[in-house]
């Protein structure tokens, strides 16, 4: 499987509430519909206390392989998503992951 | 469930290859003895080309609720984890978590 991870910054005009709703509402809606895409985990940051955090959610996205994941990004539907993106997000940065459960 | 994420930045007298190994085999070994640890993944940033990436590395812990987590920190297991992160980790970020699976 190959995973990647979407560290997301928040529009500053965004209120926290309004952005962990676009994501998990609008935008999951948009992405999940990427051709290949295995699995799909939202994960919204719980603000700490007194400090604005560098990151306010972090999407997780499972394929097969490199060549599924760059499929569904270069897909109408996955077009779609990415454009999405501006939306809700100030910035995004894309991390390539080899994943390990640790038993 | 309640679940941390951690964002790892790398020694810099580390090579890509060395902090992979000490954080799968030996930061690993220790941290998974946490009490009340749940389940844990352990995600290795793969390099981009001609950049320096701000993480090298991301930790995932799931506990049963916040006071779990604490528990697990706060013992004897969770101080010896925290004492290595220096042995491998220039930065740690750890960021609290609402995960959602989306299907």
């Amino acid at each position: 499987m190959f995973k990647l991870m979407i560290l997301l910054t928040k529009r500053q005009t965004m209120s926290d509430d309004d952005f962990a709703r676009y994501l998990l509402d609008e935008h999951a809606f948009l992405a999940k519909k990427m051709p290949g895409l295995r699995k799909y985990v939202v994960n919204i940051v719980q603000r700490p206390p007194n400090k604005e955090p560098d990151y306010h959610g972090v999407s997780e996205l499972w394929f097969d392989d490199r060549e599924s994941m760059k499929k569904a990004f270069s897909s109408p539907q996955g077009g779609l998503a990415q454009r999405d993106t501006d939306n809700f997000a100030s910035k995004a940065m894309t991390l390539f992951i080899d994943e390990h459960e640790i038993n």
